[in-house]
């Protein structure tokens, strides 16, 4: 399935060298963004919520930091990556931290698994960008 | 189409009694949100982008109400719909004001066309959860 | 004492006519921001913690929407005034809705009761903006 | 001077073993988010805006990161340092590139001048932040 935000990114002046890894990580950052927003609040209307506190925090972590993450990405006309380097390298941790705590919560708590899960999918779609902008920086070195 | 934050909703202990509206509502905001940032960032790249401030404006503007409103609409265990409500007012108004910029450079940038369509899109999304809140109102004032 | 981004509105090209406003209002909205995101995470911190479950919804709330009015309100490039004024009108309403619940839980919690203050001070800020807008477009209306 | 946001802090049932710093972090990075948002908005208001669209992208980037940052700081009653520790060197690189970028136009500009300074501002007490953390996790280390 093409992410959703692909064919706006087709039609930005400076074209991408790697449009699907932009797409996929913008889209896996915001849907993570939902799901963190979601299990936050669902959370919060558990009877035993004094024991969910964690989790909370983490997912307010995870959602603030997500939707930076996925509105650098988006950035395509920028010259320079580091920004986002470091922005994906945090991203890479919320999304590792947070559904480590959620996986606690799963068996009781099926928002929980579902938050996990859009976690590691934002975790996955961050490190291939990563490791597609290392990449590119190498290429672009060996031609010089 | 079932929004994609659908299943995340079911798992909440409090169940809206229009998870379908709350879900394409914040489905519709986060890809609005995305559609924005790549348009303004797609303006920045246009070679007349001094034409373009005012869309690259609005298109920030929406972004960000945008990005309220569909942090604020998934919070489903709430009891007081006002500040919900006022947000959706703010995002419908965002929603119009960006695409009728956007639309006068439709047909020489794809990007504006298909931010205008993001936004009305997120609009018609709003109107329907709004319309769907004051009538759960009406219903529950005529139970009482 | 003068708000702390009016320095940097000095020397935005073009001159708002009421950059005092401007000034105190983003900066009453972004010290909301942080008054409500301590007062959600102290609000988890205490031991009856499902006592305060609207407070902290509210406050993440409110949060969310001061974030996006103090963002919009610091564009004084813009030349159409309708999103600011309608993302005005949802920040004084979460602003009212925010402190109405922490003040009944002000007298044992005083993160509550200085949670209410920041919210209060952001309303009156944001009304400020309004009235001196509105203001603005009459006087506008009377030269043309 | 006190930073604005200590008094809330003191409240916290959970009390920081560096609550000055955590205050000095979060007001440094919010007052880096608004500085980030006026200098785009004045960029866009020069006549060359064309030679400042890096500018712009940085600012944009910075302003995103820093409202991260910023909110997961004053998250203290968190028990996981991960998520921060890795936010606060995204921070601290945002804070890097976006005045590095700034300073080529400070000449001219005034705000690109002043938004470098408040980038400035937020790195050092991202810094300092990142050096307690590490500091206080030695020193726990050291008790076990």
């Amino acid at each position: 399935m093409p992410a959703s935000i692909s064919p706006m990114l087709e039609t930005h002046p400076h074209r991408s060298s790697h449009p699907e890894d932009v797409a996929r990580c913008a889209d896996a950052a915001f849907a993570c963004v939902e799901a963190c927003k979601v299990c936050a609040d669902a959370c919060l209307s558990e009877e035993r919520v004094s024991l969910l506190t964690s989790c909370i925090r983490l997912n307010l972590d995870c959602a603030e930091v997500c939707a930076a993450t996925g509105s650098v990405v988006l950035r395509i006309g920028r010259t320079d990556p580091q920004p986002l380097q470091a922005q994906l390298a945090a991203c890479i941790e919320a999304c590792r931290d947070c559904p480590d705590e959620c996986r606690r919560h799963a068996a009781t708590h099926a928002h929980c698994r579902l938050c996990a899960e859009a976690c590691d999918a934002c975790r996955a779609a961050c490190e291939t960008m990563m490791a597609t902008m290392r990449h590119a920086g190498e290429s672009e070195a060996d031609t010089r």
